[in-house]
C-alpha cells in the first residue's frame, strides 16, 4: 500500500485537473486515471531505462481496471524527440487501432512527456494524455503547464501544442532509481521555484539539504507538491504563454539553454545548465543595481550544497550572446530577462544591454 | 475595387472571427489580417497553381501594410500534405525567422489550408493562422472548423489540431480560375448542407442551376455566406467534435471517404465521392424507414444537374464496409450514419446492421 497520497489541483480554463503525489503509488495509476473518465485502451509510452519496472507496474494496474493496453518502448535521450520518431509513433498508434477514446500515458522524464504528448495532441486531433513523470525535473516542471512538443534538427521545442493532461501520478519511489546527477539536475528547478516565487520555499530547502541529498521522501512528497501548486497558479494566469506572466518561470533559463546548447546537448543537463543560468541572471540583477550580492552568495550556496554546477562553462561569450539572441522566447531581437529583486519575487527586465549581460558570466 | 463584401462572424469559445466574402477582395487582404491585430511577418503558404496571380496579390497587399512577407509555394496535390512536408515547412519557417508574433497565410485549397494550418498550430506551439481559400470546397468547408492536418501513410487526415483562424477572405473571382471539375466537387457540399440543414437553401440551389453552373458572383456570394453561416452554427455547439452533434457535417462522407479510398485517391474528387455517398446514405435512409425515395430522387437530380456523378463506382462491397468500419469517426467499430429524416434535418443513426449498409450501395 502507498503512504498518504498529496493532492494538487490545477484549475485551467482549458481543462483542471489532479496531481496526485505519494509514495508507491503506480499501483493506483489504473483507477486513478479511471476515475478522470471511462477508457477501454491505452497506450503506455516509456523508455528502455523506465520500462522495468515502472512502466510495466503502470501498465498493470491499467490492465486490471480491464483497459487494453499497449506499450511503447523508444531509446533514452532527446534523439527521441525527433520528427522521425514522432512519425513512427504516429504510425505504431494507428496501427494499435488507437481512436478518440484512447489515452496516451507517458511513463518517464521530460523526453517521454514531451513527445508523448505531443502524440496525444495531434493524433486524430487530439485524444487524451495522463502523465506519469518519472524523474524530478519532470514531476516538477513537467506536471504543469501544458507545454509538449518535439524538436527540429536546428531548434529545440520548436514543434509543439499546449495539452493539458487528464490528470498527473507522482511516485516519489521512482526517484530512487533515477540518476543522482539527474536527481540534482532536477532540484535546480526546485531551488528556481523558492527564488522567483516562494522565499519560505528556499529557507526550508537551504534548512533541509541534508534531506534532500538522502532523497528523503516525506520532504520530497511536499516540496514536489509546492512546486507544482506555485507553477499551476502561474500558468493559470498565462495558459498559452502570451500575457508574458508565465515568463517569470523561465528564470535561469535564458542563461541555461545557451550555456547546454554551446557546451553540446547531453554535456551539461538541463537542470544543471539552468543553476549556472541563475547565478548569471542574479549577477545581471547586481549589475543593474536591483539586488545585492547576498542574495546571488545565498543562490550559490544552496546550488553547491545540494550538488549543482556554478561555474559558467568554458564557452565563447560572444557566441553565448548569440544563442540567447535566437531563443524563441526572443520576440523581434529584444534581449529579456527574468531577473530577481528579491528572494521569492521576480521582474521581467526588457532591452538589457549586451555588454551587462557578458559582464555577468564572470564572477 | 471589390463589390460589396458580405461578412459572416463565427462565434466560438475558442476564437471568434470574420469570414468575408466579396468579388475581386484579394486586395484587401492586407487590411483585413490587419484589422485582427498586429502583425509584422506573414509566411504565405501557396501551391504552384495559385501562386500566379491569387497568391501574389494577397502577399503584395500584405507588403503595402509594411508586413515582412515570405512566401512559399509547395506542389499542388494531396501528397503534400505529408510529414515529409510539414518537416521542410517547419525548417523554412524557422529559417525565416518566424516567432510567435509571425502569421501563417494560406492561399490555396484544402490541402494548403490544412497544411499551413497544421503548421501554424504546432510550430513554436502555435501561431496565427489567416485563410484564403480559393476552391470552392475549402469556402465552404474549411473556412469553419478549425481542422487542420496531415496525413499519415495508411490514414488521411489522421495527425492535426483544431486551430482557429484570425479570419477568413473569401473572393468569388477565385472561382473563375478553378477547374470546372473541381467547382462542382465543392457543389456537393453546398447541396450538402441544404440536405442537412437548410430546405430553403437546397430549393434555391434547384431554382438557381443555371446560374449556379455559370458561376454567377452575386449568387455563390450569397450561397457560400449562408453555408459558412450554417456550419459555423453546428460547429458552435461542437467545436472538438466532443459532443456528436458536428456529426451532422459528415452527411455522405462515410460512403464517399471509402469511394474515395477505393477508387484510389485522386480518381474521385472528395465531392465526388461525397455526391455519390449521400444517395447511398439516402438509399440507406429509405432501408431503415426513414424518408420516402422522393428525397433520394430529388438530391439525384440536383446532384445531376450541377454536373456530379451518381453512380457508386466499381468496387467489391465487402471493401467498402470494411474501408468505412476503418474510418476515424467510428468509435470502437460501432457503424454510425448521418441519415435524413426530412429535407433540411438529419439524425445520427447508430449500429446499422451491414447488410443494410451494402444494400444501399445498389439502387
Amino acid at each position: 500500500m502507498s503512504k498518504t497520497n498529496e493532492t494538487v489541483r490545477v484549475e485551467l480554463a482549458e481543462r483542471s485537473y489532479d496531481i496526485r503525489i505519494g509514495e508507491n503509488n503506480l499501483a493506483e495509476a489504473g483507477s486513478f486515471l479511471l476515475e478522470q473518465g471511462r477508457a477501454t485502451h491505452a497506450v503506455v509510452l516509456t523508455d528502455s531505462h523506465v520500462e522495468e519496472p515502472h512502466a510495466h507496474k503502470v501498465a498493470e494496474s491499467l490492465a486490471a481496471q480491464d483497459v487494453n493496453v499497449d506499450m511503447i518502448v523508444v531509446e533514452p535521450g532527446e534523439p527521441s524527440k525527433s520528427i522521425e520518431a514522432a512519425a513512427g509513433l504516429w504510425d505504431a498508434v494507428l496501427e494499435m487501432g488507437a481512436d478518440r477514446r484512447s489515452v496516451v500515458v507517458a511513463v518517464g522524464g521530460g523526453v517521454i512527456g514531451d513527445l508523448a504528448g505531443f502524440i496525444a495532441a495531434t493524433y486524430a486531433r487530439g485524444i487524451r494524455f495522463f502523465q506519469v513523470p518519472t524523474s524530478l525535473l519532470a514531476q516538477v516542471d513537467s506536471s504543469v503547464g501544458g507545454k509538449v512538443g518535439i524538436n527540429l534538427p536546428k531548434a529545440k521545442n520548436m514543434v509543439g501544442a499546449f495539452l493539458q493532461p487528464i490528470g498527473v501520478l507522482i511516485d516519489t519511489r521512482t526517484l530512487d532509481t533515477l540518476d543522482s546527477r539527474e536527481y540534482r539536475a532536477g532540484m535546480a528547478e526546485v531551488v528556481k521555484y523558492g527564488v522567483i516565487l516562494d522565499a519560505a520555499l528556499f529557507e526550508q530547502l537551504e534548512a533541509e539539504v541534508g534531506r534532500i541529498n538522502a532523497g528523503d521522501h516525506d520532504l520530497l512528497r511536499g516540496v514536489i507538491a509546492q512546486c507544482c501548486r506555485l507553477k499551476a497558479d502561474v500558468v493559470r494566469q498565462d495558459e498559452r504563454e502570451t500575457t508574458g506572466l508565465r515568463a517569470v518561470l523561465n528564470y535561469g533559463h535564458t542563461f541555461g539553454h545557451a550555456f547546454e546548447a554551446l557546451a553540446g546537448y547531453g554535456q551539461l543537463l538541463h537542470g544543471e545548465g539552468v543553476a549556472i543560468g541563475m547565478l548569471c541572471a542574479s549577477r545581471l540583477a547586481e549589475r543593474l543595481g536591483r539586488i545585492d550580492s547576498e542574495l546571488t552568495d545565498r543562490q550559490e550556496r544552496l546550488l553547491t550544497a545540494v550538488g549543482l554546477p556554478t561555474e559558467v562553462p568554458d564557452v565563447d561569450p560572444d557566441l553565448v550572446l548569440k544563442k540567447m539572441m535566437h531563443d524563441k522566447k526572443v520576440e523581434h531581437g529584444r534581449l529579456r530577462f527574468v531577473l530577481p529583486s528579491r528572494l521569492g519575487h521576480v521582474e521581467l527586465v526588457g532591452d538589457v544591454e549586451p555588454q551587462d549581460v557578458l559582464a555577468s558570466l564572470k564572477r
